[in-house]
């Protein structure tokens, strides 16, 4: 799976407050295959709560590099993008979580990209928005957008690793392993129905109505393959035989 | 906004072993605007911590409804989808979160849905997805593909979020409040700055190499608009005034 082009995507927290929200950002991160976590001036860190939080991603915690400034955390960064729950006055570029995460991969072909978070307060100052290139909104529900900062990241990796997936062109609904019967199978299946139907006098063929098309209609929409179809027939059998008997 | 549609959507969770986590949830789903909880034998509700983790949702834990069983808590629902991790064996209909969100919106349309989320340990087990209609998969990093049980919850409540927006047409990315100046007004400007390096002997008229060039694909990257061409032509008329005196 290419995708490598993820290890150039760095997470940045800003004055993050619960260290358990920094371990629970970790945990998100390495769901979603990012694995550089930078902190700047995180109220506590390490802490136990940020290890338990983190579950089977503590080595993000391990490796996560902690900055003074915010300037100091993205010095080496191309692209630097501040999520923010507010509109702004000032009209910066802006993208949903969708087109960010599509705008993060484009750009990470060629330089290294920082996704920035503030603190769980009061997220990005306006003195943090300067240094970022644009801006990042999650839709969310206006009565109450707050997302918990790490559930903020994990809908932003998500977004970034679905728009990985895209341009390496890798399909993530696994085609079911469902072969549909063929046509004439479920044909025959069809008549076999109609004709136990009629033979334990369910079905009228002087008065069919419309049986046999809703039936039809409910079995087009399951699709039924070879295996299933064998499973009908034989309980068509089993009737057909116990109506045999009892004649 | 016509999202009326959410409301026919429920979030199930099944023995849930954290009461963090039921809060937690509760924050996410408000956040995407769900707002009906079933639980399905939790082992502690209500709980404070339940409380504490919902902040601001607290409303979607006091409405929750609390179940015996699964068969019970989805009796009322006309699509059951199941969130699994693991691939099954059995080959049952399946989709990615985007897929589901949007089948998700496409059923509600006619039904009330049920979004199934197994226990922390173990997820859902064969019977409950007996009593599913399909699963659902977040796309994950194969190495470490356990989300948490809220944070699961977040990204397929933000895909039904989207996948509603997207039926009632609505433009996630706000378009920037930023109107690019007219051609003619960046031709001027562009002029001005010709004339101005040329009056500072930055650019020698005879032998222009490509800066205007490189000067140009800069600026119209950025698109300036009418504000900031002003701004721009200001420091231009500043240079201008300070060179005349300096003569």
């Amino acid at each position: 799976l290419a995708l490598e082009i993820l290890s150039n995507i760095r997470v940045v927290l800003i004055h993050t407050t619960h260290p358990g929200n920094i371990g629970a950002a970790a945990r998100a991160m390495k769901t979603m295959g990012l694995l550089q976590l930078r902190l700047v001036t995180p109220k506590y860190f390490p802490h136990d709560e940020a290890t338990a939080r983190a579950a089977g991603a503590t080595v993000i915690l391990g490796n996560a590099q902690v900055y003074a400034t915010f300037a100091d955390a993205v010095a080496d960064c191309g692209l630097v993008l501040g999520v923010s729950a507010r509109s702004r006055t000032i009209a910066w570029p802006q993208w949903d979580a969708r087109g960010a995460g599509r705008h993060i991969i484009s750009a990470a072909q060629n330089a290294q990209v920082a996704l920035v978070f503030g603190s769980e307060r009061v997220g990005l100052s306006n003195e943090d928005i300067d240094h970022c290139h644009g801006l990042v909104q999650i839709p969310a529900n206006p009565e109450y957008a707050s997302l918990n900062l790490a559930a903020a990241v994990q809908v932003l990796a998500y977004e970034i690793r679905m728009a990985a997936l895209e341009v390496a062109g890798v399909e993530t609904t696994a085609p079911p392993e469902h072969v549909p019967a063929d046509a004439q199978d479920i044909e025959r299946f069809y008549e076999h129905l109609r004709q136990t139907l009629v033979d334990v006098e369910f079905l009228d063929p002087e008065n069919p109505r419309q049986l046999m098309r809703r039936v039809r209609r409910l079995f087009n929409r399951a699709l039924p393959d070879t295996m299933e179809l064998n499973i009908l027939r034989g309980m068509l059998a089993a009737v057909d035989a116990k109506n045999a008997k009892s004649r």
